[in-house]
């Protein structure tokens, strides 16, 4: 007799790097006795299946969710709202959804008429690679990294039952689970995700358009940093495109202090203040040596990546 | 009978993280008969002796160059000057004298009136770690990366003798050497080097003093992103002060551009202009592409540093 799994059938709606990741993850750790999918692209949906990521591709919405006690929405958060609105239709009564969107004030926002038989519980693990697709994910993303819920202004058992499920889920693919209203969920995450995405992608750009150094020269001497930036730069642009107009008014809060900070460090520069610039540079490596011993990051120079001769 | 080397007396000034693996490539690639050394910090000198980077270490500078061939000077750009003064009063005839400073105009100044007999040939190897001191530094650092010679403004067959000797010692240890103006060499690299350190400092200081997130968020949350940047933030406070004070024109140069295009960004974000957000952002990935293809990065996802499990 099979041991009984936290979730009989689990569906996960965008086959991408979150998506198949966890997928991975529930697979490896025995948390759904049955994963099926469904991808507008039926590419990634067919390669899902060859992959053996997803048990059985669906032929369309319904069909995908009609018999789904776990509905994983894992699409940009552009379309987070669209599906919600097909899942508030045709999701059996019973059905716990979850996204794992970047952003939490526009998921709750829209799960907030939800049919009160079904349990929408807002996601946010905080894990990722640069990378996309269903051949980008791997069943370890979320080990040791954080999992943020913001669940739905709802006192109902039932819905207590669905934001503990969840938790275990998260748990069981390896993550801490954190509980945070959205709003201080998108302030938080700006710092430490949307605003470095925000820096890198313009960093990118802005050597992109020099007519002084050419694109060689920059290939060439990035190992001075530029090719630091270059990794979360290649991340998926839908998506980031989806989480800055999911996000805004926390993003340019940041920004406005990221340009404060910026202006100081110029003037410092154009007066040869060395004093002030080595005190703001002294603070880089006590936050990276905390981030270290949190678990969050390699301790080896240069994370790892030199090859070794 | 040995081999002949390249060098018969190296001496390192500074025995940091580029001058200790400079003297380790030099020995593992059989480059200088021996190699001494100084530094300013008696514990830093007697650590290189004690791990075996330097055969002897010198108990004062004109004792540590007297009978010096190749002297390197691997100190911060800040004390290059000084160090060249002294070694004008006491370099044997025929020495070469190197820098490895990460700003080169500043340096060709300071070595435009050295003596006839002496050598000065400014170079850059685009390489490091975000570690510092002795026990940081390894023989394999420069394997693959770019070292750039800005050359004095010298006719002289010995002096072209000079250049192409040191040149012969950075492609023994591993690097591919180009020649360069200093002016342009320092536009170049404050694109792909001091740039992207001043914003990561930036970014790392605007973090730290946020009222509204606290430091424990901004560390467990990191892996969205904000990890990245603290890498080189955490990099030596005093060499890259000495980075911005040496190359402030073409560091507010290029500040200048990336806050053009920091501003296209924001302006997009919030009058929420999708398209131009994507088009930007989808920039990222061919330049990413190139730089891994040129043996300049890793291509395993998240610099590969996440551990296996």
């Amino acid at each position: 007799m099979a041991t009984e799994k936290l979730f009989n059938h689990a569906v996960i709606i965008g086959v991408g790097l979150i998506g198949s990741s966890l997928a991975r993850a529930m697979r490896e750790h025995g948390l759904a006795a049955k994963i099926g999918g469904y991808d507008l692209s039926p590419e990634a949906l067919a390669r899902a299946q060859e992959i053996g990521v997803i048990d059985r591709a669906a032929e369309n919405f319904p069909a995908a969710i009609a018999k789904a006690d776990l509905i994983v929405v894992a699409t940009p958060l552009g379309a987070v709202s669209r599906v919600f609105e097909e899942i508030q239709t045709h999701a059996p009564p019973g059905a716990i959804i979850i996204d794992v969107g970047s952003a939490k004030g526009s998921v709750v926002e829209a799960a907030a008429n939800s049919r009160k038989d079904i349990y929408v519980v807002p996601c946010h693990p905080v894990a990722g690679t640069e990378q996309s697709g269903p051949d980008a994910g791997f069943a370890a993303l979320f080990h040791d990294r954080w999992c943020i819920l913001t669940p739905l202004d709802r006192q109902d058992t039932e819905y207590q039952a669905a934001v503990e499920k969840v938790s275990a889920l998260w748990r069981g693919a390896g993550c801490h689970v954190e509980m945070m209203d959205a709003t201080h969920h998108d302030l938080a995450l700006a710092v430490t995700s949307h605003l470095p995405h925000l820096i890198a992608f313009t960093l990118v750009g802005a050597a992109d358009d020099l007519e002084t150094v050419s694109e060689a020269e920059i290939i060439k001497y990035s190992a001075g940093g530029f090719r630091d930036f270059t990794r979360i730069a290649a991340s998926d642009p839908v998506m980031w495109r989806d989480v800055f107009l999911n996000n805004k008014d926390a993003v340019l809060e940041v920004l406005g202090r990221f340009t404060e900070e910026l202006s100081l460090l110029q003037r410092a520069i154009r007066w040869s203040d060395g004093e002030a610039l080595e005190k703001i540079f002294a603070r880089g490596s006590s936050i990276r040596r905390a981030i270290v011993d949190a678990g969050q990051e390699t301790d080896a120079p240069n994370f790892g990546r030199d090859k070794p001769h």
